[in-house]
């Protein structure tokens, strides 16, 4: 593919300003429709060393107000380096009516070694390029416009750049022993490329080769690129396409929560007894973790007052504070809602070696979100999988992963509810919304019945607990957690 | 002072657990009254290592509601070392009515090398001093509640406990050679110590030392200090300290901003030229900015409409995208409102080679916000100094900062708002407000004035950019710019 582009295109001076001029004052218009419309952007570049990304981001940039819009790059930082590789990338999509440009995106994977300098087997490979794909695809179908370039210079005209690099003693230090390399093996180098845009050019998300030999008709070519594409986004959004109206399906068996024993209790004397010893065990477990640089999510869902926040309380109790966070999830930010669902999830993942326990989590996606109408039906359909996505992408890391369902019933719950009205220390943990969510009991249960069917996966099972007990449910999840880490550690 | 401290203090297990249990139950109230009335508070610990920090922390957090509560790890991260040393701390800050708690503080500066391992000199060492000592003040001066605890243990039991780690291979490696040597030099260490202690000691800053060789006894004095410190920061805010009311100042001079010659121009032919060379050699500047590691902050500040934008982009036109970014400033949101008023700021300054340019900034306080009531006038007098302290802290850091004040007259203000007004593309840049703060044009003038006089400091001075004409005030801010950084790289 590489090898077929035409690298003798070029474009004369003059031509090329008044080109650029218009496409300049262009884009300065289309940027208030991306602001008004709500559009986010991400424009990425990928390509040869020295292929002229830095002017061709830096022309890009020109007309736009630096209100809105980022230039990132993407060299990993050290905490990058600690996190699922999909982690900094999340982290930089654009909010919408903004437009991030990424300097670099996925050309790393294409060479035979990770980040970190180890060999990378065809099933790692693989991985990658499914989680890229995965990525891609969230953004897209979030409304994200993504454009990619590649650019592409001849082996001889690199040659020369690095040159003129190198001859000034400013500049010299642009170049090292990798980019040599890369002239060097230049053939090599052009298979793993083409790899990596064949891999990675889906169905609204393909890469754009940009002729690059000549800078003034690559600055071109990406502004047409960039400012036809925004005009058809913006076509598209005033004249979307009708969806089709599908009927809600209905289950016909007893959801599987009301199958739950919840009568299941423990005895006072063996409570404390086993609460001491895997109290413990998990305390020197996360000693071990952090020593193994291995990371541990678990989640907690469940009905209100169903008891998540003493559960978690139990399980951090011994453990070192600086090796775990906790983090309570309530309803997004104005920031939160211009990205991906996920994205402030993500952002919270823990650093390799650590632990992040969520009190509520992304399932509100297809939990709370989808009874009261907060998302489109197709987005709550698309979520299964995008969680399935991330908590793999996340399990390819090496993090291992927890999630408790904490049961109570009815009964219990008004129990509970009425104890904490009148405890003053415990009023503020009650209000409105949570008897109005009671009412909504048999949706929640409908609900969490197509959740553990779609998103209970080898690499991270749900398990429900029965918690009309608090304590044989604390038990329970410190059990789980501890026989598990042993297991995987 | 720390020789002097009686470490046989010891808390039999008994009372330990029924003291315990009253002072948590006592905190879990006293957080509900954090989180009401909105203080922020910050609890840091130093000492000796293996002093008991974790344990400590781990006891302290077990009441606390996870949504309001953060602890940190403070060992530099890779992107600290590529900031002034105050920058991760300032980003820790606690928001109002959540509760920061460090892990380690200060006791870094206490060692005769730097985080880089480079010896510091008494200067650098005072400069530390200082610079912490202002950053506390401000927390402190800005309704923080700060407390500080020293854990401090004896030679003897430190070598037991690290014995007992090292037995452990799961905890082993916790004790890494730095710490063996603290036990072998402790003597010297404790002078180091001490020295930190009583620079870092200023009124309502103050290090509490806590006897830790008895773990048990340790937990319940920071725990007492934890309850009456808030106790006290409570009663404290219900019954406010009466100030006493100055009258505002009258200057009697006319504003200096008034004496600036608006008729400079420059002629169309000079003004091509000089920006040619002008943008090429900043270009150039710019990599060797980031080869030497040396960052720099340029401000804007002036009138509505004098230009800013403009004058920006001309300074950005041919640098790196990937080496500046421009940091437009509006008003606070919520969260940042929660926060001192320089954390947004010290956010944003650029990590050591790179360049960020403020259009508008942390001068708001001293401008709009002094003229619209939006900040008491005991906190905009306090802001020159703090101002002053964190633009010396960059500068000790080796930044390099321009601060220009785009000037021009009200006719020409006139003119451009009405253009504004009639053009599509530019229509989003003028509101009421602008014209509203025309009418307070003299007061601009007169916090102006004050502004250049107490800010404008050695180490960051101030420029007037005469800005009538465009062209002219573009062709001197490159002048100012491109003159300093070749002076000082």
């Amino acid at each position: 593919m590489l090898e077929k582009t035409d690298l003798s295109l070029t474009l004369d001076k003059k031509v090329y300003k008044s080109e650029l001029k218009a496409l300049k004052s262009r884009l300065e218009e289309l940027q208030l429709k991306i602001i008004d419309m709500k559009i986010p952007v991400l424009i990425a570049f990928g390509g040869w060393s020295a292929s002229g990304k830095g002017t061709s981001i830096g022309q890009l940039v020109l007309p736009l107000d630096p209100r809105c819009f980022n230039v990132y790059t993407m060299s990993p930082s050290h905490d990058d380096l600690y996190h699922p590789f999909l982690w900094s990338f999340w982290n930089k999509t654009p909010e919408k009516g903004r437009i991030a440009i990424f300097d670099r995106i996925w050309t790393r994977l294409a060479l035979p070694e990770d980040d970190h300098g180890i060999k990378l087997t065809d099933k790692e490979r693989d991985g990658f390029y499914y989680d890229v794909n995965s990525f891609e695809k969230q953004l897209t179908d979030d409304g994200c416009l993504l454009l990619k370039f590649f650019m592409h210079i001849s082996k001889d005209e690199q040659k020369r750049r690095f040159k003129d690099l190198i001859k000034n003693s400013d500049t010299a230090w642009r170049i090292n022993a990798e980019d040599l390399e890369q002239n060097k093996q230049y053939d090599k180098y052009i298979k793993y490329f083409n790899e990596m845009i064949n891999e990675t050019s889906k169905p609204g998300c393909e890469w754009s080769i940009i002729e690059a030999d000549d800078i003034r008709y690559a600055v071109v070519k990406i502004y047409r690129i960039v400012v036809s594409s925004i005009e058809a986004e913006i076509e598209r959004r005033l004249n979307p396409p009708a969806l089709p109206q599908k009927p809600e399906p209905k289950s016909k068996t007893k959801p599987i929560l009301s199958l739950v024993d919840l009568s299941k209790t423990i005895d006072e004397d063996e409570y404390d007894k086993k609460l001491d010893i895997y109290q413990n065990k998990i305390s020197e477990l996360g000693y071990k973790l952090y020593a193994k640089r291995r990371s541990v999510v678990i989640v907690y869902e469940g009905s209100d007052a169903a008891g998540k926040g003493g559960n978690i309380k139990r399980v951090t109790a011994k453990l070192d504070p600086r090796g775990y966070e906790v983090v309570p999830v309530a309803a997004p930010t104005l920031e939160e809602k211009n990205h991906h669902f996920l994205w402030r999830f993500n952002k919270k993942m823990p650093k390799d070696g650590h632990i992040t326990i969520f009190d509520r989590s992304w399932y509100g996606r297809v939990l709370v979100e989808r009874i009261e109408g907060f998302c489109t039906r197709e987005e709550w359909m698309r979520a299964y999988k995008e969680i399935n996505d991330m908590e793999q992408h996340l399990s390819n890391n090496g993090t291992i992963i927890f999630k408790f369902w904490l049961q109570i019933d009815k009964d219990e719950q008004l129990k509970r509810f009425k104890l904490r009205q009148e405890n003053p220390l415990k009023q503020h943990k009650i209000n409105d919304e949570d008897w109005r969510n009671r009412e909504k009991w048999d949706m929640y249960d409908l609900s969490a019945d197509d959740m553990f069917a779609k998103t209970s996966t080898p690499y991270a099972p749900w398990t429900i607990v029965e918690s009309n007990d608090k304590k044989f449910a604390r038990i329970k999840t410190l059990e789980i957690i501890t026989s598990e880490l042993e297991r995987r550690l």
